[in-house]
């Protein structure tokens, strides 16, 4: 009930040349070829592991995601959770199956995607599976990675905390939108098409940036925000027990995510809290050290850090926007005016 | 993209409540629910790292799979690689996605399934992700664990060691041909098909077997059966660039798949050479330790090992039955007669 066994050792020669030539990783003493990876962790530091799963027509369609963009998107979005620790990321699985009738050079493209994401980051790819799929594109990579110091959890947030993102919330929704459509929309730059099409298909999460926060001193929770800052919020908040107040106005949203839904009839701080995808960094912080932690994130990484609102006692999430409190669910409900829905762990 | 959100939480409220029941795991600061499981790892300990896709109708069907099944056996076909190196397993991460429709009770029972048979083994479910599936059930195991000693490698094996195999194989081909029908085969007992149909569904993996032949000197290479022993050895010589010299009649088939075979009209060598998915242990030992292995595990776990030939110099594979070479290539071509097809790396 495994396909074509032949094809599946040739396939595994592929990879594993695929991955070599990517360099030799550091702390692999056997990688792709025996039953297991054997990884050398450094002493003392604590080890990280995080797994997602990517689906087509669930998470992205083969009519808009190359094999290459898959296997990016797949690395990004755990490298992002382990950014989201203040870890480093160092060894991945990945686990592929596709159609019958994909070709060598889908597949390696793929891996190649994923590659050209490692590499940078010093990530080697140590293991994974392949098999026949009856029904679409599937991929999960599990990453591991390393903490010297105590990772940043979501749930040590404490009220009077300054609540902030890094980067601009809403990209990837806005890239999500003009990927879905048949023709470009009107009015809006090939630059800042190109540039929220890039966001939603091969998002570059906050690595050395997650690295440096856990390291600052003063960040007192992380997370990265994979569906949406709305959901997010009060997650990292429901686990910390505490409650939050968040202005809607200070919403980083940039030039090419608002034009885009302009010409979109589209709103774009509904695509900032509810769209998801965004890979940004949500952190709180001990109020004194966030002006200190922006200018570190903008003199090294030339990352922005945006402060959205404030840690609260209680459990009640809250949102406002001039002066009055809006509703925020799953997706932003286009300041409905009506009482918050939204709240710890809802 | 991601479905019903609120749906989500819960649904990662429920199994985190599911997997700490298991009882307190050793060595996990953080498990399900933040961005990253944080682990503690042995210092001095290699770490082992294996992953696995398990797919709706390319690996089982819903039609005799119960979910609770599903679940045993993705945890099972990791537990018996990380096994195979000599290592013990520690930390799981565990990837579901399951229709649209699949009732909460329904992925209850997967983890369920999984959680049976990692608590004997001390194996703590420490993270993983969950996903609406347009295609039927798709679950990823990746599986963590440490080998204290030097893991045992495929690439290992000396030409003159014995070829041994723990416990018997065919019996996972002999439950999936049962399973296949429509009704059971006449003239087989009770037990035995319920035997042959428990090893394909829940196989008990050779973890307790796999840490003592890590540790016990002689074991020169290992690695398991998971694709049929007429695969796997090729891959097994390959890996070592040795050859290697089968005797077909040695090979472990119990009664129980004896007779379903006979009652199918099959034969049960081809299920024990290309059936797959037996999850047993096939290693190369230095011939002067065999026998101190076979009493071991005998004695310590009821298990038994089997010679089956030796390795020779050279690349080449050959299977002997009565005398003469007969061809085993992917599933065993029924004594052919015909010079083997099979050779290191083909």
């Amino acid at each position: 009930m495994s396909g074509d066994r032949g094809g599946e050792d040739a396939l595994v020669r592929a990879i594993r040349a695929l991955t070599a030539r990517a360099g030799a990783a550091t702390g692999v003493s056997v990688g792709i070829g025996d039953d297991c990876a054997v990884l050398e962790p450094r002493a003392g530091a604590a080890l990280l592991a995080t797994t997602d799963l990517l689906l087509e027509d669930v998470h992205f369609r083969r009519r808009w995601a190359e094999p290459a963009d898959i296997g990016w998107k797949a690395l990004a979005v755990n490298l992002s959770d382990i950014a989201a620790m203040g870890g480093r990321p160092r060894w991945a699985l990945v686990a592929l199956a596709c159609p019958e009738d994909t070709t060598a050079e889908e597949i390696a493209a793929f891996y190649e995607g994923a590659l050209a994401l490692a590499r940078p980051h010093d990530v080697a790819v140590v293991g994974g599976d392949t098999s026949a799929s009856p029904a679409g594109w599937l991929v999960n990579v599990t990453l591991l990675g390393e903490s010297v110091g105590a990772p940043r959890l979501r749930s040590t947030a404490q009220p009077g905390d300054t609540l902030a993102v890094t980067g601009a919330l809403g990209r990837s929704a806005a890239g999500l939108a003009v990927l879905e459509r048949e023709t470009a929309p009107a009015g809006v730059k090939a630059a800042q098409l190109a540039d929220v099409t890039a966001a939603h298909l091969r998002p570059r999460p906050r690595v050395e940036e997650g690295a440096w926060l856990g390291a600052a001193g003063g960040v007192t929770a992380m997370m990265d925000v994979s569906d949406g800052v709305g959901i997010d919020l009060a997650r990292l908040l429901g686990e910390s027990a505490a409650g939050g107040r968040i202005d809607v106005e200070r919403l980083p949203v940039d030039d090419a995510t608002r034009a885009v839904a302009a010409a979109l009839g589209a709103d774009p701080i509904a695509w900032a809290t509810g769209g998801g995808e965004d890979y940004e960094l949500l952190l709180a912080c001990e109020p004194a050290a966030f002006e200190r932690l922006q200018r570190g994130l903008a003199d090294r990484f030339g990352t922005a850090l945006t402060a959205i609102g404030e840690v609260t006692a209680g459990t009640s999430v809250s949102w406002w926007s001039r002066g009055r409190e809006v509703a925020v669910a799953r997706g932003f409900e286009h300041f409905a005016g009506r009482p918050a829905a939204s709240g710890a762990g809802a």
